[in-house]
């Protein structure tokens, strides 16, 4: 089998699932408790949180866990909306955020918010001069992910954070859930960054944890309120057992990252290299600029569906474009923000990488790919 | 050890820990993905969900799986406002609410809706006749809890429901959280109920799962914006080991239910029998219309903390009220609804049991009792 759709789902570190297993049967008192099992669970709790923000060169304080990118992208965007709305009502995101801040954006559009969308390139990157042009008196936030997850493309942060040193008050969200692990944390988390969001499923941690960056000082509505957990910002009983899994699988891939990001680096280029060779091989991602892990490309005139079961026939498992839209049967939105018409942008289908995949592997994938770009010649 | 806490969080069954540690390292897959590995895990998470209808006697399309009981509260709160708010904005809440239910509906007060709570009587109980009379043409929710938290009193769901037989357009939830294991079906969910909220961590499921139910036809605007997840209901890729968990821990908990909570109802009957025999100590709960699993009573002059920190240095972990309120040092609000005063609420504990507890602990607790109690003699 070759899992080539990591930027869907990773699979957990056998050891991460460990930990998991021994929280959840020893350390499984409520960290609200007053009792010994309670402090002894709020201690773990605590712990977690240190590690996870000393990896970021964070403080503690800094760090809200949440269910996942979903809740986090949620909570943020709603949450300064809410929390902002006396300051102002327009709101930008780019034009290629995924739907978790796209749809939260959109919702907030019945609630009487403005959303603009920061158009992007031709190469799938923000354009920094109509973003600059864009941000006005009224506007409260604005929200552009560090790593697109249908091409791969690093948007640049730090240069939007740069535009953004003159407009102090509009908070910046950065959906990092796809950068994590992959990037250099000062690429998606500059100083100027107040809310960012990640989610454990994507670094090989376990589904149903993520958390949430909020820089010391800024405010936000909560999303879940009740008990008054994580400091009152985020109520409900704390998952431990998968915050402590999540912790451990942070560190285990940002101590593998370099020598990971290294390997597939060189599996990218290679791939690149030689899908660029077939005639009717349009590639979506570059190396430059682009996230290591992330490949998107299509066969032109053939539907990315169509290839990515034909892979299936010989275990290589690939997407089309995010796993939530390839249900939906949508064009890659990236695409299509990028100015691929539709019919191109169908043909999409997304290679994305891990520590788990080897230069064996995609000796593998080019002779099946060979193979099948030669079947689909006659419905071309 | 003796866990009298289990109000608060369930020690994980041992056989739903290992499913999880199997569904996570087996069934992997994102179920949005359209390959073969996410096929398998959505039919799995389908699976889960018709098991947990089942159980239920409900319809698979009516559960939709969430974090825990606090998401499911604060969506289903915020959620038929936002869904209703232009056909009335006033909202009915018990005074004894859970603080997800009571500070969701707090919260809406500040984006312009009418909270109002319906006065409970010196037992706890919803005053059913103030309640009728609070109803009127511009309600859209009514939101009552089915086993109080903090003392274990039961709701009169179905005596609630028949009232709002009058009332079509009202919309009835019932955080159900202290409910599912303990209480049949019927007593929480009758055909009347729109909506109700679950939370696997008290049924000895694993934290970070729990469900919502949602009537067919019954409709919510969603917290959880994003991929289009559950049927467009809550996005986020799918927690699937510990939904499937989940699944597994409400088999069990029902299959067990009348086994257990026939010696539960034992345990409490000779505890308050015993109790009672103390001139100063005062019984918070009862056997008649109180589930059989929770038992709050005090010493009188006696600090809630002060007996629990006495009762763990005999390793028996005890609760003051509610593990969340309890961290903040406020009385049990319940207790505060049912007009007893501050000084006397403050004196609570909660025991709470589980499949877990036996009769020697009893003995024992007992015993233990008994010497604290002539203990704090002098400081009574
Ligand atoms: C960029 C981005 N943001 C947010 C999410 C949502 O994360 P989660 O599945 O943890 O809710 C994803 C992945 O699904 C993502 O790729
Ligand atoms: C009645 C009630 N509702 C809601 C909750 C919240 O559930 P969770 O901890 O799963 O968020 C609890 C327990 O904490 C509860 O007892």
């Amino acid at each position: 089998m070759i899992y080539f759709d990591n930027a869907a789902t990773t699979r957990p570190y056998p050891e991460v699932l460990a930990t998991y297993t021994e929280i959840a049967s020893k350390i499984w008192g409520n960290p609200s408790s007053l009792h010994r099992l309670g402090n002894q669970a709020h201690r773990f709790l605590e712990a977690s949180r240190k590690q996870v923000a000393d990896l970021l060169g964070k403080d503690p304080q800094e760090i809200v866990f949440t269910s996942g990118g979903t809740e986090a992208d949620n909570w943020i965007i709603k949450g300064v909306a809410f929390e902002k709305q006396n300051f102002g009502r327009h709101i930008l995101i780019s034009a290629v955020e995924h739907p978790a801040v796209a749809e939260s954006a959109q919702w907030l559009v019945g609630q009487g918010f403005e959303v603009e969308q920061i158009p992007v390139d031709k190469t799938g990157q923000v354009d920094l001069e109509r973003f600059a042009a864009q941000i006005r008196p009224d506007t409260i936030l604005v929200s552009v992910m560090a790593v697109n997850n249908e091409i791969g493309r690093i948007q640049p942060i730090p240069e939007m954070a740069r535009i953004l040193e003159a407009w102090p008050k509009v908070s910046l969200h950065v959906d990092a859930v796809q950068a994590l692990g992959k990037l250099d944390v000062s690429l998606f988390l500059p100083e100027r960054v107040d809310f960012a969001s990640f989610s454990a499923h994507k670094f090989h941690g376990l589904r149903g944890a993520g958390f949430a960056y909020l820089k010391k000082g800024k405010r936000l509505s909560p999303l879940l309120t009740g008990g008054g957990q994580e400091g009152e910002r985020r109520s409900t009983t704390e998952n431990l057992a998968g915050i402590g899994a999540m912790a451990k699988a942070l560190r285990l891939s940002m101590e593998e990252r370099e020598f990971v990001q290294e390997r597939l680096a060189a599996i990218k280029s290679s791939l690149l290299q030689e899908l660029a060779k077939y005639e009717d091989v349009e590639l979506f991602s570059d190396l430059d600029g682009h996230s290591d892990n992330i490949l998107t490309f299509g066969i032109k005139g053939v539907r990315g569906e169509v290839l990515l079961h034909a892979l299936e026939a010989y275990d290589i498992f690939v997407s089309t474009t995010s796993a939530c839209s390839a249900k939906a049967g949508k064009p890659a939105g990236t695409l299509i923000a990028m100015g691929i018409p539709g019919n191109r942008a169908s043909s999409a289908v997304r290679l994305s990488f891990s520590r788990e995949n080897t230069m064996a592997q995609v000796e593998q994938f080019l002779t099946t790919f060979k193979l099948i770009y030669q079947q689909t010649r006659k419905v071309r």
